[in-house]
C-alpha cells in the first residue's frame, strides 16, 4: 500500500528521510519543452538542504552533455556528472562490463547522443547517423558486406529508423558469432509534449521479433543503470529515493535497487492504474500528484 | 509422425490423393529470383493431371497482378485468379468482412501492391507510398493533423518503414475510437535470395509493442486467408494439400483449415527442426526435400 502524501509535514518528513534523490526527467520535471510547475523550486529546496540530486533518464538520443543543454534551456540547475542517461550507461557497459575488445565495434541504431557517449568511452562504432544508414533506399543483401568486427548491436530510440538499419543489425546478430544484442531501454512510448510517440522499445521490437530473442537492456528498470551510477557516486540505498512517473521503469528500477520510490502522477501513470479496480502489481512507497507538491515542505 | 516421401509410387499416390494443390511460393517454387529445380515440371505435371493449382503467399508487397509478373518472368504458368496474396486477402477482409464504411479510410504501412489491392476492393486509404509518409524527416505531433476518418491501420512488409509512419499509425490506433489494427501477416523473416531479412511481423512489431496489443492477422496461418479463398473457388478440404516451407505459417495454415500438408525442406525449415532432439510441435503430414522430388511421379 502506497502512502499518499498530502500534508506539509509529510513532505517535510520525506525530505528528512532521504539524502539522495534520483529523478526521472520527462513527465517528472518537464513535458517536452514545458517545465512542470514547481520543479525548479523543489530542486533548489533539495539542494539548499544539502541533498544529493541525480537525474536518471532512459533518453538515449542525447548525450549527458547535450542533455545538460536541455536543463540549461529550461533554467534548471544540473551538472553533467549528475546526469545518467541510458546511452552513457550503455557505453560504460560495453567498455567496462562487456569489455568489448578494442579491435571490435558496435553497430548502432541510435542518434547523435549515443554516438557521443560511445566516443567518450572509446568504443568504435558504425551505423548510427551515417548517411549511408539513414536512408530509405532499397536494402539489398547482394550489395551488403558483413563487417566481421561488429561484436555488438546497440539499439536505442532512433527517429531515423529504417529498413536498412534493421536489416544490417539483423545480419550482424544472426551471422557474426557471439554478436551481443543490447538496447538502451525498453520504454514502449515516450511523452512528446502534445502526446505519446513510440519509444525505444518499439524501435528494437522488429529485431526482437525477427530474432526471436530478447536483448540485454541497460536502462531503467534494469539494474545495469544503477550499477553504472554506483561506479561513479556514493550513496546509501536505504537513504535514497527514486522519483518517477512510470511504474514499469522508474518504480521497478528503484525497487530493484533497494531504493524508496515516489510516483508522481504528472506523466504516464494515471490515478486509475494505482487505485482503480485492477491496480498495477507494482506499488510505489509514496504517491503524489506532481513534483511541485514538495514545495509544501519549504513552508514547514 | 510425418510420412517421409521418397519412392516414385509414394509421390504418385500423393498426386492421386489430392485434387487441389495450394503452394506457398518463396522457398517452395523459388528463392528470390532463382527457380527451384523442377518446380515448373511439377506444376505442369499437376495441371496435366487436371489438378487445381493455387498459389497462397503472405507476400503483401505485390498485388496479385504484379505477382503474376514474377511468375511470368520465371516462366511459371499462373493465372491471376489462382494467386492469393495477403494484401488481397486484407483488402477483401476490410471491404467484405469488416465492412469498413465507404466514408472511412485505412492508414497504410505497406507498399504499392497493398495500395493496388485496396483500390481494387474500393477501399480508401492514406499513407503507404505517399512521399509525405516515406520520409526520414523529423516527425512532430505539433505538425500532425489526426484524420478522424481513419478507421483501420493495415500494416504489411514495408521497406520504406520509418518513424513518421509508425508515429502516425500509433496516433490513429490510440486516438481514433474503434480504429482496427490489421496486419497482412506475421512472418518474422523472409528469404531474400542471399539470406534472410526482417519480415512483415517485424515491421508491425513496433506498433504491437507500443500499443501492448495484438493485431488481427490476415495471412497464413490465420484462417482469414482460407476464408478469402473459399469465397472465390470451390475445393474439398479433404482432397486439398498445402505445400510450404514454414511450419509456423504454411503447415499451421493447412492444418487449421483441415487440409493435408506437405513440408518441403528447400526453404526456412531445416531437417533439424523436424527430426532433431527438440522437434517442432507442428508436424506436417508429409515431408520431402524439394518440390522437384514430385517429378518422380511422372515416371511412374
Amino acid at each position: 500500500m502506497s502512502t499518499r502524501l498530502s500534508s506539509a509535514s509529510e513532505y517535510d518528513a520525506l525530505l528528512e528521510k532521504y539524502d539522495t534523490w534520483m529523478f526521472d526527467c520527462d513527465g517528472v520535471l518537464w513535458h517536452g519543452d514545458r517545465l512542470i510547475e514547481g520543479a525548479i523550486d523543489v530542486l533548489q529546496l533539495l539542494r539548499s538542504r544539502n541533498k544529493q540530486v541525480l537525474f536518471v533518464t532512459n533518453n538515449a538520443t542525447k548525450s549527458r552533455k547535450s542533455y545538460k543543454g536541455k536543463f540549461d534551456k529550461l533554467g534548471v540547475e544540473a551538472h553533467v556528472d549528475e546526469i545518467y542517461g541510458s546511452a552513457y550507461a550503455a557505453a560504460v557497459y560495453i567498455s567496462s562490463v562487456m569489455k568489448l575488445p578494442k579491435d571490435k565495434k558496435v553497430y548502432v541504431i541510435g542518434m547523435k547522443g549515443m554516438e557521443e557517449e560511445l566516443q567518450g568511452e572509446g568504443v568504435s562504432f558504425i551505423g548510427g547517423m551515417d548517411p549511408a544508414d539513414c536512408t530509405l533506399e532499397t536494402f539489398s543483401l547482394d550489395h551488403f558486406t558483413l563487417d566481421p568486427d561488429v561484436g555488438a548491436v546497440l539499439c536505442g530510440l532512433d527517429t531515423n529508423i529504417n529498413y536498412t538499419k534493421l536489416s544490417k543489425a539483423f545480419q550482424y546478430l544472426t551471422r557474426n558469432p557471439g554478436c551481443a544484442f543490447l538496447v538502451t531501454n525498453e520504454d514502449s512510448t515516450y511523452p512528446a509534449g502534445a502526446g505519446l510517440l513510440p519509444g525505444a522499445g518499439a524501435i528494437s521490437a522488429p529485431l526482437r521479433y525477427a530474432l526471436g530473442r530478447d536483448p540485454i537492456s541497460i536502462g531503467k528498470p534494469a539494474s545495469t543503470m544503477l550499477d553504472c551510477i554506483k561506479a561513479k557516486v556514493n550513496f546509501d540505498p536505504k537513504r535514497t529515493i527514486m522519483v518517477g512517473d512510470r511504474l514499469n521503469t522508474d518504480i521497478l528500477f528503484g525497487q530493484g535497487g533497494g531504493l524508496a520510490t515516489l510516483l508522481v502522477l504528472s506523466g504516464i501513470t494515471t490515478e486509475a492504474e494505482i487505485s482503480g479496480p485492477n491496480p498495477s502489481p507494482t506499488v510505489p512507497d509514496y504517491v503524489t500528484s506532481s513534483i511541485g507538491d514538495l514545495r509544501a515542505a519549504a513552508k514547514n
